[in-house]
């Protein structure tokens, strides 16, 4: 099917737009009229410079509330469509979005809705063009799909047809199945949007909230396939109204667009390679320097983890704890702070797993590979961490010379989760990545209240919980007040036994609030033993509703901008204790001033 | 009366919080449960704290979801309030708020509800607590004021009576008087926040988008002097839930949170020096350096200025046209760009001006006089603007020695209107400073859709239109994408005549698109041959509702970062052309690129 994208969606000016659009391989592009009024270029110059991207202009939106008003107001509506079919033509553009109408001349009356559409219809096909009739959420008199359609099989023009968009239609939480009985060719349109589910006024969700087809709540490939049933043909267009993706770079924001389309149409008819099986976290590479690393094998060696291995050729090492695995590289060289430069994950099937990536548009990484070095191909994920898909063999580890090394280790088994704090940007398009790359399922998206502001976290996890990653963003970017461990990157090791764990551990863990205890207490009904056991080891604990448990110890903030977690899941608890999180950050902040450390301002 | 302010209105942890509310000025605070829960303080800690910083701690907010439930849960909550009652006792805190459930376990019962909080009233007075009972506008089964008093009469409680929040009974559109009539010493505490009208659900409203009294829409004055006609003799304590202030510095918001008790107190019992009349700009003033300098010198003279004057001993020129004043300062050296560095406001009393303004705590500009030199005393405005406050007699004008060059001019008579593009954090403190301060109010608010993401405008004026102000600024705070220039400022001049003017400037203004022109003659309706004629000039046209017409005229973005406006207003146009901002953002990014010039990043 063709793919199109409405100028609406990205940033900045007309030229903009449709570079990025062109970029990111779109076959089309809707024009949106506030984009054509502010560009210098005239409609036959936008016809030619989108000829030569390779983009055909596949709507047109210059007005509304154009229908069931009075005689007068009808006749300057159709004054202004002549002017506006004259620009479409210069345009080179063929179908007309006319949503309905939100004024308030607007009659309720069918039969003149009809009569007026079919007058714009016939003027509009003496120029060779459709009208596409769309039913607005928020529409005066007409906010359905279904009561558009009935207008549109009134008029009964060939010129006038319907525009479906799955906003308008899905917000409604009408039953969209009619949509397959259209008469086939009537639905001229098919504007695409998803949203999270949001109790708020639709207009608002709508113009500051909708996103790209898979990022929200909606069903979507069930949208399309009622679509297609009646028999639509014409291409799938994104029309997003979204306030991050209005101010971040345009050419993001088309390629998360494009990945949108391509999953969808694989949702829908699949193509793509599926998804292999992946096992879990092969391991997790920090970015350390001279000033980083020391605190990190500290606190590493504190946690019962040995130096095993160092790179044959790089300055890189490998520690070790069971099938907890972490590489500091001191190679990666970045400001400052440690940070999750990247991650390995076991696949079934590596090769399956990086086609699959590729068609979705996955950045490949530039990766340096020594002769005799293993092949580890990589991806690079929205935030710039590099994903490294590795087979289940463990053969990236040959890599390294043994050190001989061994201790006997706290407990930890495994890498429980990743927690990556997200660029304010790049939030939604990280879900989406690595949903549609990696068939991570988001489990829940949750905000809370944290010191330095509202923060949003999203918690994904493949089939049967073996690899799990939480993301997290700031509900506004930071500002300067924010210090820059307000968003500090983690890895979570998983432990069978969490006290046998922490009475192991030779490092100091981040000082929970003696408050905080007094308050599980009260709140959770906990037994006091229990509770003087958590608040001894400075364990947080969360339940859920059915009664699943989490008992987790934090590492203060270390090399800067990370640190560590340890987790004791208990009667399948699923998520990350997300609740427990502005405690962990008041701690880490009062850790940092008590250590007379300074807070730098974020990059 | 005592001012006080809940944690929750300002960022950080809680000793971030009370060191912000101390410094401020406030008598007191409201603890909210999760700063006291994340605190590494005791509570008997916390008491001496704030014991040391003087502050009262009025109020603790500990739980929700008390009355009218079955009697396992009742018993349950009980025993919560009992742990929480020692709490309260080492914090040294008398009132406890107890707002209206939201549980699904709760049910319709007045009778049970009162009997419930009875029992709470009857534990709390023992340990000398008092209760305080708040209908939420989102309450299950009590969502009104009205409701509350209704429960709180059938408990008759000594230790019951009410807490009163602006938000939840101003946000449901009751009529409040009848708060005068509730029974003396029955309210037990006045919670205060202000909010704009939106079309949203009232949680999510409350929940992210309070503003302090004044910022928003409500009328506070009213409320508090109904409040106080009942009686009520405690505290006027702040409690706003806002995602901006979350996030911001603390030590700024308590300021601004302060400002906005004593103008609200002065507004109810006018305490204050009143507003002198302010007759209009006696003078704006850019920073400028070797490079942008030129620039806007080379402007100036091509919009008909001439330098007139340059002062005794700075390196400052002054630029004049009839009473348009432009101050280019060398001695000011900011990066980059040009900026509006100061501006000067003439005032029938300067002495009085500034006093009011240390009432409301404008911080005092440190302004270097040199012997002789004019007394020219200014504040500091939200955004690091100086704001010099001059007498009607153009005084200042002595400090610079006369050049005695003259031009013709080009018709332009005086300052209309400065456009101020304010700090991301700081937009609705401004608003609330200008007009505590200066006495201008609020026109309008806009929000469109620009090339570079959704902005929010804001237009103030004093009575009589003398002295006009556009306050700008991002909707989200901008990222990397995000042009420097997108967020200019400017300043612009009055003419009776803008064809004359354009016809006699020598400068080259902003070009603006033939698209812009079509639009606006299908938009209005416009003669063809007055539009041809605004196309031949490049200047832009708005209309009001009452036929008020606004034509403009842009230059080029300068400088860096400030651009010129000239403006005609016809027929009591008062706004600022607000529509005609997307236009004018694409034609200078347009003209930008086409110069070569490099878009830097903003800082």
């Amino acid at each position: 099917m063709r793919r199109s994208i409405a100028t609406v969606c990205v940033s900045g000016t007309l030229d903009d737009k449709l570079t990025a659009a062109a970029a990111a391989g779109f076959d089309g592009i809707e024009i949106f009229e506030n984009d054509l009024v502010v560009s210098p270029m005239s409609p036959a110059r936008i016809r030619s410079r989108c000829a030569d991207l390779g983009l055909t202009i596949e709507l047109y939106q210059p007005f509304r509330d154009f229908e069931a008003v009075p005689e007068p107001i009808f006749r300057a509506n159709l004054e202004r469509a002549r002017r506006k079919f004259a620009v479409m033509e210069q345009l080179g553009v063929s179908t007309m979005l006319v949503c309905s109408s939100v004024s308030p001349s607007a009659v309720d009356d069918d039969a003149l809705a009809a009569e007026q559409l079919r007058a714009l219809a016939d003027l509009a096909g003496g120029s060779g063009i459709r009208v596409a009739y769309e039913a607005l959420a928020w529409g005066r008199h007409v906010s359905t799909w279904d009561h558009s359609w009935r207008i549109v099989q009134l008029a009964d023009h060939p010129a006038l047809g319907l525009c479906l968009d799955s906003f308008h239609v899905l917000s409604r939480e009408a039953d969209p199945a009619g949509i397959a009985g259209i008469t086939p060719g009537k639905i001229f349109f098919l504007q695409l949007a998803d949203a999270p589910q949001l109790r708020m006024d639709v207009l608002q969700w709508s113009r500051h909230h909708r996103l790209f087809p898979g990022q929200g709540a909606f069903d979507l490939p069930e949208f399309v396939r009622l679509t297609l049933a009646a028999g639509y043909d014409g291409p799938l267009s994104l029309e997003v109204f979204n306030d991050v993706f209005r101010q971040a770079d345009p050419a993001r924001t088309a390629v998360d667009a494009m990945r949108s389309l391509i999953a969808l149409e694989d949702a829908i008819a699949p193509g793509l390679p599926d998804f292999p099986d992946l096992s879990g976290y092969a391991f997790a590479e920090f970015a350390v320097d001279a000033s980083s690393g020391p605190e990190l094998r500290a606190a590493l060696r504190g946690l019962g983890f040995a130096h095993t291995g160092q790179h044959r050729t790089k300055p890189v090492e490998l520690w070790e704890q069971s099938r907890c695995r972490i590489v500091l590289n001191s190679a990666v060289t970045r400001p400052q702070a440690a940070t999750i430069s990247a991650f390995a994950v076991a696949s079934a099937d590596p090769a399956q797993s990086l086609q699959r990536a590729e068609a979705l548009l996955a950045p490949a990484h530039p990766n340096v590979r020594e002769p005799g070095e293993a092949e580890l191909a990589a991806i690079t994920a929205p935030d710039g961490t590099s994903v490294f898909v590795t087979g289940d063999g463990d053969e990236w580890r040959d890599d390294f010379l043994d050190t001989g090394s061994t201790v006997p280790g706290a407990g930890l088994r495994e890498i429980d989760h990743l927690g990556l704090a997200q660029p304010f940007d790049h939030f939604d398009e990280a879900g989406l990545f690595y949903h549609s790359v990696l068939g991570l399922t988001p489990l829940s998206t949750e905000e809370y209240a944290a010191p330095f502001g509202l923060m949003r976290s999203r918690a994904l996890s493949n089939a049967g919980h073996r690899l799990r990653l939480a993301l997290t963003v700031a509900l506004l970017r930071r500002g300067e007040w924010a210090p820059a461990v307000a968003d500090p990157q983690h890895v979570s090791f998983a432990t069978a036994d969490i006290f046998a764990t922490a009475a192991a551990l030779d490092l100091g863990m981040l000082v929970v609030p003696d408050n905080y205890y007094d308050d599980l207490a009260a709140r959770f009904g906990l037994a006091g033993e229990f509770v003087d056991a958590l608040r001894r080891h400075g364990i947080l604990y969360d339940r859920d509703a059915a009664g699943g448990e989490l008992l987790h110890l934090y590492t203060p903030v270390l090399g800067g901008r990370v640190f560590f977690e340890i987790v004791e899941r208990r009667g399948g608890y699923a998520r990350f204790g997300e609740a427990n999180a502005p405690v962990r950050m008041a701690a880490q902040r009062h850790r940092r001033l008590a250590g007379g450390v300074s807070w730098t301002r974020q990059p």
